[in-house]
């Protein structure tokens, strides 16, 4: 087994994390999967757009950029994070609110199907958001059972396709396990049944390289405050397949989804192309940051980007493997079944995770037994991976001493 | 009359306009009612906070304050600008999508009454998200045709108001004229026809007293980029009154809106109180300029701030009918009936909107003839007013020669 400081020494990336706040702190970060840190040039960034474009363009930054940064955020999106051709991706809302949008836009487009397949281990807002939507569109959840350590598989979900189903609504990376959903695979038995599916990609858009139009998705949703460092509570992204754009439609019809939004018509006519999937006047200042990260994931390249994370999360379950007896992997072992982050378990992981958090190692907890380990691939080093698990062996050898 | 010199010696918020970035530019800005300037403590502000609670605090932020932030906003604002008790107002979204919520939330309170009543002259947006509604709920719009120089009526809404009627949507301040509509009477109006009010206060929040409480409003949203200096697409705010916060439901369930956001159990319950109307994560990095908007509203005062606009609205009429012959002023000259801008109509101002932007006077224009002076009590001068409106009339003199 190498050791951390020959893997950082061997990293090709090792020098992104100079981009970070923060890199030079002895604090050991493990949320970067919950919320990233902000790249160095983001303060300023931000302090130069309220002086400079806010205050000093005024009204006039709408025509000068500022419409069009959706779209223009959202073809960024596409070409180095979704694997998606210009003019299918747009930023705006919160993952909720597009989460709303897109399914009840996917219901709308499968008419008289009555199910919307969804598994039990699925993100709790998307759970909630298809609770809300069956009920308004008088549907039912046809809820697969997974296995919280793995995800769904063809298997499961070929035994819930039919007929009946107008939508598939899955995650990519399970938020628990980190389990990659074979998205290719369940698409195509998606489409095999006549249903169309739509992709939560929170949890690998940035991390893990993603193909939405190789891969053939109808939809797709991700959020951007996770590895894409937009900051806490940033816009959210919305993917739409070019050959759904014409038919698609959405229910919260605002000016800035409108064909002539200045023109301020009578009545709504919904614009051409991804932009009809917005609703509000977009999040501009929201939106900067994860601007600055996007250009740094191009730098990097996102296969690169993937291959950092894949030895991450090995070297965490080979330090666990190694030196912390009686912690499980509630992860895939296999990595090309693993996302960015690990998950452990251990009786004490809620007792645990309060420990670290007082000793400035910082990961998540997740009910009721899961210690969870983002390790967000440009800011993180393989020494800080080492740090932060031998601090899990000395608190875990303090509770049981 | 008296002169600009004078008025803005003798106005008690005079020197609020150094808060602002662009003080000192000679550049004349008429469109604060659309994005409001910077505070010059908003650049430093975001800066910090990206350096010190982002990126210092990390996820530790969402316990330490961000994850109330929606509402400690939303009860500031309710305190400092829409006379409202704590627990009735938060913060996030866009004005679109909270609108399409509360219009959600008010016709389900409503059901059996297949009418929502609006006037022709509402916001766009505000009439897409009703067609939205009304489409997708099985209800049909009943409109209400204003005078566009002026607003709704108590007598035109008695006409249209009935058992049909499950919510009558209005604007406190119209858009194009100004007109400020007598919201307790209206409400009252449509309570004894047992209808529910949502009241639009984008145009008014920040500029003009209001008093939610007091006049028994049911639902009200608004923006905060407007005279409330949020900056481009910050989060919107809604108002539930208390009376109705137990029974309100709204579509788009979230982990923000849950009763336990952090349990993530199994089903959505609502969360209780004003947090229910939320849905995904709060836009943090939105909400900054906000809050230091909301302290210096609070220190000068809200009925200081309307008693400055109403001279500055009043001042730019005086230079108008002095000095713009053939120019029509389309806002209301009772000053209690006018809102924080001045619309002036003329067959050229499309040319003349463009002309003045050219000399870095930024009014904005509003088909099919008029100018539309907005006037940010606590950024605008009345030397700016005065310079405006001479340039105006320089522009003109010069189309006419």
């Amino acid at each position: 087994m190498k050791s951390a400081e020959d893997l950082d020494r061997d990293d090709p990336l090792a020098g992104f994390r100079e981009h970070f706040v923060g890199a030079e702190s002895p604090l050991v970060y493990f949320d970067g999967n919950s919320l990233g840190r902000p790249l160095k040039v983001t303060g300023p960034r931000l302090q130069r757009f309220v002086e400079e474009e806010w205050g000093g363009r005024l009204i006039r930054g709408w025509d000068e950029g500022w419409f069009e940064l959706p779209e223009v955020i959202g073809d960024d999106l596409g070409r180095f994070v979704l694997g998606a051709a210009p003019g299918q991706a747009a930023v705006g809302d919160s993952t909720t609110v597009l989460l709303y949008k897109l399914l009840r836009a996917a219901v709308a487009l499968r008419p008289g199907r009555p199910e919307i397949v969804l598994d039990r281990d699925n993100f709790p807002t998307d759970r909630y958001v298809a609770e809300g939507v069956a009920q308004e569109c008088g549907l039912t959840l046809r809820w697969v059972d997974v296995d919280t350590a793995a995800g769904i598989t063809a298997e499961q979900l070929s035994a819930v396709l039919g007929e009946r189903t107008a939508v598939v609504l899955l995650s990519h990376v399970a938020y628990r396990s980190a389990w990659v959903a074979d998205v290719p695979a369940l698409t195509r038995l998606s489409h095999d049944a006549g249903a169309l599916v739509l992709w939560d990609l929170c949890h690998s858009a940035g991390a893990l390289p993603v193909a939405l139009d190789e891969w053939d998705v109808d939809l797709a949703v991700g959020c951007t405050y996770k590895y894409l460092n937009g900051g806490p509570g940033a816009p959210a992204f919305c993917y739409v397949a070019a050959r759904l754009l014409d038919e698609v439609t959405q229910p919260i019809q605002g000016w800035m989804g409108a064909a002539a939004p200045f023109q301020m018509g009578p009545t709504y006519q919904p614009a051409g192309g991804i932009r009809r999937m917005l609703s509000g006047t977009p999040p501009i200042v929201g939106m900067l940051a994860l601007q600055d990260m996007l250009a740094l994931v191009e730098k990097a390249g996102v296969e690169a980007v993937r291959a950092k994370s894949v030895g991450l999360t090995a070297h965490a379950i080979d330090l666990t493997d190694r030196a912390l007896p009686g912690v499980g992997v509630a992860s895939p072992r296999d990595p090309d079944r693993r996302g960015g982050h690990v998950t452990l378990r251990h009786p004490r992981m809620r007792d645990v995770t309060a420990a670290l958090w007082r000793r400035d190692v910082i990961p998540d907890y997740r009910d009721p037994d899961g210690l969870r380990l983002g390790l967000s691939p440009l800011s993180t080093s393989y020494a800080e991976v080492e740090r932060g698990l031998e601090t899990v062996r000395e608190v875990l050898a303090g509770l049981s001493a």
